[in-house]
């Protein structure tokens, strides 16, 4: 019996080797190479616990950490969607729902069950918990784009207008780790990292 | 003063992404690359709760995860020492150290010193928590070795009664685990994957 559960579980384990070859938009810090969903998803789970202190309402750090390192399991199947890519952001969620049964699914029933749950709030923002994990998840490619001069914003021609647009969110889930951002994507306009919007400016 | 602590914590943040580029003798479950620590830290602390049903002893399985999330840092600094080799393995314990207190000494000093010992007591594997944590640090490549018919293993002509001998304490932390991982071992050799040593056969 013990011998089924675990022989479903590293099955599990082996087939979610596969997101560290899942490579996003955002470079590492240096700009070296893409960075891929795995270490995106260890970076951001350990700002869980970092930046607690600054998450709107109560929430449990350790619960969010859970969430965010399976959080973009998924693009196992899907790939990684750029933010700013409004058409590949059409039916999004129903491949992904696919994915997350196929994936999560490889699990004893009772893990699977609670890690798709545990998905679909991610992917709800509803609760506390999913606000505050989306805040991050959003935040730290600002990080990087800030750190390597603004590359992928440029590589894409993004504006101002639309970086704000896209992550103003963060303010429901850490309204401090917002304002720092908001003042982060000025200074990014001001050095040229970032384009200003003739339409909207800042 | 929220500011000098969020700019601090943002500091660590930028600094551990490094982490991504410090190379592992361990290569992908595809052969495809080398994994770095960064993406085996997220492999393992998500195993931290999908296997907590193993560990011997009470164990808390979100600090285990925490604990797994920070135990590779100090590599930022001192590189990923190859667990066979026994020469990389002296003034190991120093060299990390000294990285551990410079690298977590980025943080507030209440955050850093949980980090700090939360380092050191992964090191000491004294506790129920660290020896579960040590157990699936060891369990993992060993999964990559056989998915990749042994690669690490010949390159480095390692035998099988060192595999055992080194990997021995997942037994002190997950017993069931250390029961399949000897099966797969076995298994290992009968396959071709990993040399008998013809001194002690198994």
């Amino acid at each position: 019996m013990t011998t089924e559960r675990l022989q479903q579980q590293i099955g599990f384990i082996l087939e979610i080797d596969k997101l560290k070859r899942v490579l996003r938009q955002t470079v590492l810090t240096d700009a070296s190479r893409p960075e891929n969903s795995a270490e995106h998803s260890w970076h951001i789970a350990l700002m869980a616990f970092l930046l607690q202190d600054y998450a709107a309402g109560d929430i449990d750090p350790m619960r969010v950490a859970k969430m965010l390192l399976i959080h973009d399991i998924v693009e196992i199947d899907c790939g990684d969607t750029y933010c700013y890519d409004e058409q590949g952001m059409i039916g999004k969620y129903e491949r992904e729902q696919a994915a997350a049964k196929r994936i999560f699914g490889l699990l004893p029933a009772d893990q699977s069950a609670e890690l798709l749950e545990l998905w679909e709030e991610f992917e709800a923002r509803e609760t506390n918990d999913s606000r505050y994990a989306n805040a991050l998840d959003r935040f730290q490619p600002l990080l990087h784009n800030f750190a390597t001069e603004g590359l992928t914003w440029r590589d894409h021609g993004v504006t101002a207008d639309k970086v704000l647009a896209r992550n103003q969110h963060i303010a429901d889930g850490a309204p401090d780790v917002w304002e720092y951002a908001r003042e982060m994507i000025r200074e990014a306009v001001a050095r040229g990292y970032l384009l200003e919007s003739k339409k909207s400016p800042l």
